[in-house]
């Protein structure tokens, strides 16, 4: 049996390790346009930062090992074609191509940075994004030689850089086109963290909201000016692009495999494509929304590992289903822990609830402790059910962990009235006597008189 | 109307405030015969450690307080007889006595340190219980004085002392009857426990298992031997009784309320007990344990806090229940967090439940990160039905969030199969690509074939 495999970095990595084990007679071959195989890519802001030294700390498992699992792995290799018909794949190096025969094709192209149309943007070398371990080695060596960088867009991956270039002493700008930043956040939760970030002392950087980029100028291939539509000019030594990333579909789509609204791969609860024997997973696909029962796209490593996982167990011949996603996220900047899981109030609208929330300030652990930090939480439900929908967590280190104790209520579809009385561990290095998720559902029940 | 409250630690304190905000015209009156009211108990060892120089940062609000809400606090007042018949309370002070009625009457009166049957155990000054601040303020004046201290019990309220005293230079004997530290772990997880604990560098401390204290002795109400069943003798400037609690619960059993298998006061889930317009709430009575469905006693602040809150509710008039409790706990020693959910597999197999487990031990975030810690987690199912039972975990700081999410799938009934795809966030500073609790998912997923 050959199995295929295009694509290594998360989802392709996993899926391959995992059916090799399953049938180790078969063969399992990944081919990938990449230069390396199985890495952390959510690491690479912290290599970047200097968290640690060696990039290599980042790779999973490297081609010589696969090759001792019995997994051939092809780096620098496209894969320009797929002949479902014929159950073959055209690949391609840059000196070679081939076709190679597969009984199951599993397709785990992932997805690649967004490239907005600014006036320059492909003319200068020091224009970056951030995806692969190259771009973290660029952009880490160009840091060590810069005093200003630019950040175009303020996610996740945005405020991770900005983090990690102020700690290296840089001055930064970031350029922000929606009116807040991490719009992933209700507004409200969003102004949290900007106000959050601006109170540090002496920092080194600015934010930018409402704010377009329209040219970048410079000389002999460097960059040396971001000019934005309200006629900002900021003189910098390197710009990195972090406006969101799209999916890797356009291979699945040429074959005439189905693609989702969102623009990525559609997959069942297998990990199915719609043509027999392809298998898709990782950043290249959409998933169901478990709360809303909508089909998203939530790009990231963890569900990457999981969805590789379930397509190899299927494709070997195991069945065994993935859900679908609560759109879970965690994020750190500048020691603000940003986290959030489910719905936010305008999704939640969209998905046809009656959003209704509460955000609760409170210590992180009892206030005579040393070294106690804060909490800000916000927690959404359906004010006709009480249905629990979703919640926005920041503030410490321990910010992020009532976010992972709301996502297992999301998952089981609990109420806030099922939740407000949950026995979660105490103790006053670890929270306060009320926690703060359990004083948001005492606040959302009354706010929910009928059923609650 | 004239709502009686006895006993103002955690769970009085909370009915007395929530029921004078709900009926602002009634009559709110706390009897306490501790010296304080409305305080942070679990904050003592803490106290005692030096965390904190004031042990007044423990009282949440003071007898001022309180009459500033409306609420009368009687302290140093016994409740001696509680009158149904009449709706009365005898209630004295050494030098008064009189005669309350009580419209709503909530029972709040604690539990007390169990004292184990030693010779000895009364005759001297510098034998402790912790319970009371004046039991912590005591214990932290004799510390400052002492070079060596003696704890009989090894649960979490002997171990947290054990780190306040240790960090405090003095040598620790730990004398436990039991053959290992804290039984309310499974053995496997007690002894890594110990194990973790007798690995720090230049320890004063020593545990002495299956070791049962027969003598103390001394002189001049100085006692500075304790003698063990074994021969061993060890000399000590001060001794800790920390071999657990027992319910306060005579004085309801006086009146003829009902008293459950565990010598705690009946309730039911609007923490009613046996005899009308009389509610019991916090250490003194028993709840009903989520997943077994058995009545149980885990006296803990924070359930005493939740239903204080209930009680209130429902004797102002507002139908509100309290489902019951996991058991859910968190300590801490010297670094090692201690947490703990639901059943044990020896609680599991009592409840009728064929438990199967997994024990995983894995860095708690990816591992080039920097203060990388480490986490021990044992996860318990239904080997039959696939039902999540419990779950222990020791490590590093963050090893009770796990322990938080694994609650709230306990509160919902999930399964290992309902559980295994959780979509719990993820980021290198946070968390590993695949949780320990979805990799502990996964390997009893393939220990229950049926159900998985």
């Amino acid at each position: 049996m050959n199995i295929v495999i295009i694509g290594g970095v998360a989802a392709g990595a996993k899926a391959a390790a995992k059916i090799k084990r399953l049938l180790p007679n078969s063969n399992v071959t990944i081919y990938t346009d990449d230069t390396h195989v199985s890495y952390s890519a959510c690491g690479l802001p912290y290599y970047i930062e200097g968290s640690f030294s060696d990039y290599r700390s980042l790779l999973v498992r490297s081609v010589e090992e696969f090759k001792v699992s019995g997994i051939d792995v092809y780096l620098n290799t496209r894969a320009d074609k797929i002949l479902p018909q014929q159950h073959q794949v055209l690949v391609s190096t840059n000196n070679d191509a081939k076709l190679v025969k597969y009984d199951k094709l599993i397709i785990a192209t992932g997805a690649r940075p967004y490239i907005p149309d600014i006036i320059g943007v492909n003319d200068f070398d020091n224009i970056y994004t951030l995806r692969k371990i190259e771009d973290g080695i660029k952009i880490r060596e160009k840091m060590l030689q810069s005093a200003h960088a630019t950040i175009v867009g303020s996610g996740f991956i945005g405020l991770e850089l900005l983090e990690a270039f102020t700690k290296n002493g840089l001055s930064v700008d970031v350029i922000e086109r929606n009116d807040r930043l991490i719009k992933a956040f209700d507004p409200d939760m969003s102004e949290h963290i900007r106000t959050r970030l601006e109170s540090i002392e002496q920092r080194t950087f600015r934010f930018h909201t409402s704010e377009n980029v329209i040219e970048i100028t410079g000389n002999d291939r460097i960059a040396h000016t971001v000019k934005t539509q309200s006629g900002k000019e900021i003189h910098t030594d390197m710009i990195i692009l972090c406006v969101g990333v799209v999916p890797n579909s356009e291979l699945a789509k040429d074959a005439g495999i189905e693609i989702g609204k969102t623009g990525a791969i559609k997959v069942n609860k297998l990990m199915q494509t719609s043509i027999e024997d392809i298998y898709a997973c990782g950043d290249c696909c959409e998933e169901n929304h478990i709360v809303s029962g909508q089909d998203v796209w939530v790009p990231l490593g963890s569900t990457a590992n999981k969805e590789g996982r379930c397509a190899a167990l299927n494709a070997a011949g195991q069945y065994t289903v993935f859900e679908g996603v609560l759109g879970s996220i965690v994020s750190r900047c500048l020691n603000t822990t940003m986290a959030m899981t489910g719905l936010n109030e305008t999704s939640a609208k969209e998905a046809g609830y009656t959003p209704v929330s509460t955000i609760i300030s409170k210590p992180d652990m009892v206030a005579y402790m040393p070294n106690v930090g804060d909490i800000t939480l916000k927690v959404i439900a359906d004010k006709v059910t009480g249905l629990l929908l979703g919640g926005q967590a920041i503030g410490s280190f321990g910010a992020d962990k009532r976010i992972n104790s709301l996502a297992t209520a999301l998952l089981a579809h609990m109420t806030v009235n099922d939740f407000k009385n949950n026995d979660l561990t105490y103790s006053p290095p670890y929270s306060t006597t009320i926690d703060p998720l359990l004083d948001a559902m005492n606040i959302l029940c009354t706010k929910i008189t009928k059923h609650c």
